[in-house]
């Protein structure tokens, strides 16, 4: 199945365009842009959606994330809920812009909303800056010979399926980048109330474990000086560069929405990057 | 050792700008632009360079791989030729970007700027939207849960670390993407002359010899009706939806530069799209 040809946007269909902002205002795409620029709806996170404000047509209409908390404190239903709206008016004939930051495709909303709606209407992504592209620029060059992504922790997410990908990742000398590895929950217990998520508690207990679990296997098996960096962006954006003994010197500078690089044997510090070379004969 | 804080470019020092420009125009970011309209001295490839003139400033020496190609017509020489000159050039105090197709950071040139430079001048590393993304953007949603990132054909990679992540990443139901299953030497062999390049002979039988191996153990190993999706982006860029037991019939799209994205247990064709769910308890 050829499903279309060129990169060329779909300019006469209605569909939804779930669109990647990456991390930062400047990460926006000219292809972003564009949409947001041709939307009639927008969905997404108050702040984000102000930030955008020069690119929004002021006739469009725009649903935060605010507005749908009027109606639900639960995050899993604003979520829901969130796709639901998009759908709804995309099948109205608008064109709906369903804001992500990162890339839509990874740990975000693409998955989600194609699986609701990919029989109802028609599903653009538009790729994003994904944060191990942020962590590995500002760090200099770590996933130069690929890399293993991993997420650490998400709602649910079955614990020995991560392990088994830590154990092979590291078995087969790749590059490591583990997304999100505290919970959320950490920071906003609000949006995840003890009764509707019994299995995130006691929250940070089961963050803590299994981070510290992946932390155990890669301080076993990996060199002490292997490098190890961090990219913070729950507060301000800020770049972390250690080694992998220092690990437990930087634990609490892992906060929620964290990306940690570890290096492969062929990493190294070079002056104040993080660099892999190429595996060669 | 703490990096630097906040998204910010570096207004004020002379640096190397190694700038990811995805695979399309409108991939193109704020920040690349931003990079670009400051430049002193730009190098790049002749079209990439002449595709951006209009964020090019008209006093900027631009320096294309035609104008390195009147003194080399080694591929190898030409990339520490393009190296050599950036960072001379950073040195007399000017402001220097280095283009790149894709992310700088993954099999691109940050690196080996890097291991050059970092002890000379500043380098900045502006991330781009790697094939990764495009890819799996234009199929649907089948990163979701993570992923394994393959250079499946590099000159000289040690294959037996690439069999082995292969082998790995199928053992923990990693989604898989491989770069490069082919090797540019089959479309340009007048860049990898035999005598300079010997262990690239016979390239037809070595570059498919490897492709082969990887989806012979995928076969044994991944159910036949595992997604399995291809971007080209030899020619013009197409994206080509099928599974795995069809890979047979694929196996001549897979040109040099197509980015290769197979699925794993939880992966499933959604109507036209490819998605991943998320692995849970």
């Amino acid at each position: 199945m050829n499903l279309n040809n060129g990169c060329v946007s779909q300019q006469n269909t209605r569909y939804v365009a779930v669109v990647g902002l990456g991390f930062c205002e400047h990460h926006i795409t000219l292809e972003a842009i564009q949409e947001l620029k041709r939307a009639e709806v927008v969905l997404g996170h108050e702040s984000v959606i102000s930030s955008l404000s020069e690119y929004i047509p002021g006739d469009a209409m725009c649903i935060s994330d605010a507005h749908i908390r009027e109606r639900t404190d639960d995050i899993k239903d604003l979520r829901i809920y969130r796709t639901k709206e998009a759908v709804k008016y995309a099948l109205k004939g608008k064109r709906v812009v369903y804001l992500c930051p990162g890339d839509p495709g990874i740990y975000s909303y693409a998955q989600p909303i194609l699986e609701y709606a990919a029989e109802k209407v028609e599903v653009k992504v538009v790729p994003g800056i994904t944060a191990a592209l942020v962590a590995a620029a500002r760090l200099g060059a770590p996933l130069r010979d690929g890399f293993a992504l991993i997420g650490l922790y998400e709602e649910r997410l079955n614990p020995e399926i991560i392990e088994k990908r830590v154990r092979a990742a590291i078995e087969s000398d790749f590059v490591i980048v583990f997304y999100l590895p505290k919970h959320e929950a950490l920071l906003y217990p609000q949006f995840y109330p003890e009764e509707k998520y019994p299995e995130l508690y006691p929250v940070k207990v089961r963050c803590v474990e299994r981070l510290e679990n992946a932390f155990c296997i890669l301080q076993k098996t990996r060199s002490p000086d292997t490098p190890l960096g961090i990219l913070r962006i729950s507060q301000e954006q800020e770049v972390i560069l250690t080694t992998l003994n220092n690990y437990s010197h930087v634990f609490e500078d892992i906060l929620p929405y964290s990306t940690v690089v570890v290096g492969n044997s062929m990493s190294k510090i070079a002056g104040k990057y993080f660099v892999t070379s190429v595996w060669r004969d």
